[in-house]
């Protein structure tokens, strides 16, 4: 082993530190697997003289030229998050010729495709395993293990946060605003949330990985997102009443109709994978044409999570360097498929409403809903609401923009005071 | 893409089917995706002129040594099972220069080494991801995407007959023999059951999975193995009652002693990730220093999931041949680590026994397995059986060895009839 595979590191917070506290541990046994030494020659900091808990033989500097056009350093590491100066960083530092890892979803979903052709010409590795799922090896196994397979679906829960506060709401009847007020209390949720419960840090994730799996570019904007914040603890009640457990999910398919991405909540039936998804974990769903139904579950975040998978990249990267090797595996987007709206999609629906207590009521809400082809599965009165009815439609597989048509038409019934909460219903193979 | 990979199948049987199906029916999507076409040219079958579901392209024959030995076969894919002519054929093909690709754990259990060294000398692949846990992708997770890891932990649900079965007891309460003879019935267990519910065939897979994991070869051999002939429906109900469910579990750990590997049923609670592991389904729980843990879950066998994970494997050879690239990872077993038997393992377990039903039963009983250094957490009064009581015991975490010496001690007590079941309990995180 004469060769020492230098690395340089852009950023030293949470995932930085776990980074180099992998590769300092493990360092042996990662030679050893990796087939040659792997060491952090350099660190782009803001503050050298900051305290950290963690002590290193690598130089911290703040000029992150000295760190990108060092020719000893053959692999730089990305993990400054959000767009700038991460992605101007990044290429500059493939056009320099190294190799590029990162933990970015914010640029690897915006930028992706500029990246790749940066990386195509200097024949280099870029790659992103922990900008989704965090340690769930995700990436690598849709490029490789499954790229035999004609993928038609991957929905996965791919934030943390949500899928925490939503969990505490379902096992402890919390709400909203006290489950957040909790999380944040915690550190699970940032001062300002909106990322997470809104669904942007989830739609960003899908995009990423709804086009590797369909090969085609699904954009940022390709993606409608609608977040948690409207859920309400009678609707996680009335789901399990129903066999269901509430999730955020984030959803790409492809139909005959091209590629859907979306991010919302979600009621999937308790014997479902994804349903047994407990706290924080992470997890993503995969239908393929030969493998069929996998899933892979784990961390979707954290400091050695996330370094898990950003060190495993680091080793692939040495791994080609050590043998002179090039089977890099680039953009994978070999086609422009449509993007198929939400208004497209097709799932039953479950419709939360207020409405008066008295005889025909019922037959009322049945008959608006049918005339805009909505089939009902069932009709529930749940409890009265003073001098209302509080009652719970599930709708047969409908067509998104039907539904909206027959929530607007229910909405203006005289009978009707207010369409509380409208929920998909995905994960039912008869669906 | 002037190149075509040529590939030479051994075996035409379900997973061969699978295989010619998959690049058949996928060919442009593989092709754009591997970098190369890929090209099915011989297959060795018995019967040249049997009737076959899926017709092919490609040559038909009986000789062996005309698709190992064809100069412009590229990769060589062996689907016979067993161990010969299997192990014979597969280094023969290694040192003609073939890539190799294989879904079979009985030659990568038994042979791994040489036919590793073999690959090594003659700078070609040996691939396996198909040999455990079908389809789903868990060798090249382990050696490249969790690579960055020390491995504590390796726990799965690797053989789909025996979860069915177990799935089946818990779920209509039948007893063994009824669910067999159903499975059998239905195609799910062979005629001779043994291997899968003797445990035989998980032995193979963890074995595999323990030597990735910890970087030592771990021998068939070194793995102890019970099978869930044993299992009542009363174990079942008492284990449900006690927030479990039962599992046949291919378990690796690396303890301060050593690598220990085996299978066994094990009582394992009903919140763990594996628990919802249901039907023939398979799922493999990987507990890493850095990503803590993870899980990956999906179809364990079937001629397309299978095909899903071999075609992986081929693509992964062709899109080195296509590159001229040769970062391939072969034999990661760096180390002799010391093989710890299962009498050091440890964990809390289960009892079941029969016993007088009579005042000072209970203490007598208590104080015989408290000779043992085996403390109780619980001792609980299920029913009579005539003039018996069933008692179900379950211990706080014991050495196995002075578990079985607390078994023999009650055993030998007059008032003790028979001890029923001994079931170890396992993923409770205080255990």
């Amino acid at each position: 082993m004469d060769k020492v595979v230098r690395v340089g590191l852009l950023g030293f917070g949470t995932v930085g530190t776990g980074v180099v506290r992998v590769l300092t541990e493990n360092a042996s046994l990662i030679a050893q697997r990796a087939g040659t030494a792997i060491a952090i020659k350099k660190i782009l900091v803001r503050d050298p003289n900051k305290k950290r808990a963690l002590s290193t033989a690598a130089e911290l500097t703040t000029d992150p030229a000295s760190v990108i056009r060092d020719p000893e350093i053959d692999i730089v590491v990305e993990l400054l998050g959000g767009e700038e100066p991460a992605r101007t960083l990044m290429l500059e530092a493939l056009n320099q010729g190294k190799h590029v890892v990162t933990a970015n979803k914010d640029v690897m979903a915006k930028y992706g495709r500029e990246l790749f052709e940066a990386a195509e010409k200097n024949n280099v590795n870029l790659l992103f395993e922990a900008s989704v799922g965090g340690g769930i090896p995700i990436i690598r196994p849709l490029k490789r293990c499954l790229a035999a397979n004609r993928i038609s679906e991957v929905m996965g829960i791919v934030n943390g946060t949500t899928n925490y506060m939503l969990d505490k709401m379902t096992s402890e009847g919390m709400d909203f605003a006290t489950v957040l007020a909790e999380a944040q209390a915690k550190g699970y949720a940032e001062a300002d949330p909106t990322a997470d419960v809104g669904g942007l840090d989830a739609a960003r994730k899908i995009a990423i990985l709804a086009s590797i799996a369909f090969g085609t570019r699904v954009r940022l904007d390709d993606v409608s997102a609608e977040g948690i914040t409207k859920i309400e603890p009678e609707d996680i009640d009335y789901g399990r009443e129903l066999g269901y457990v509430i999730k955020l999910l984030a959803i790409a398919q492809e139909t005959d109709k091209g590629v859907n991405a979306r991010v919302h909540p979600a009621f999937i039936p308790l014997t479902h994978p994804l349903a047994a998804v407990r706290d924080a974990f992470n997890a993503i769903f995969i239908r393929g044409d030969a493998v069929g139904d996998a899933m892979f579950y784990g961390r979707g975040a954290g400091s050695l999570p996330t370094a898990s998978a950003v060190c495993a990249d680091i080793m692939e990267a040495a791994r080609d360097i050590a043998h002179h090797s090039s089977s890099h595996i680039l953009c994978t987007c070999f086609e422009e498929k449509r993007i198929s709206p939400i208004s497209e999609t097709e799932s039953p629906y479950y419709i939360r409403l207020l409405a008066e207590d008295k005889p025909g009521v019922m037959a009322a809400i049945a008959g608006a809903v049918g005339a805009q082809q909505v089939s009902l599965n069932s009709v529930i009165q749940k409890r009265r609401v003073g001098t209302r009815a509080e009652i719970v439609l599930i709708t047969y597989k409908v067509k998104d923009e039907d539904l909206q048509l027959a929530v607007q038409t229910l909405s203006g019934l005289s009978v009707v005071n207010k369409v509380s909460t409208v929920i998909r219903v995905v994960g039912v193979d008869a669906e």
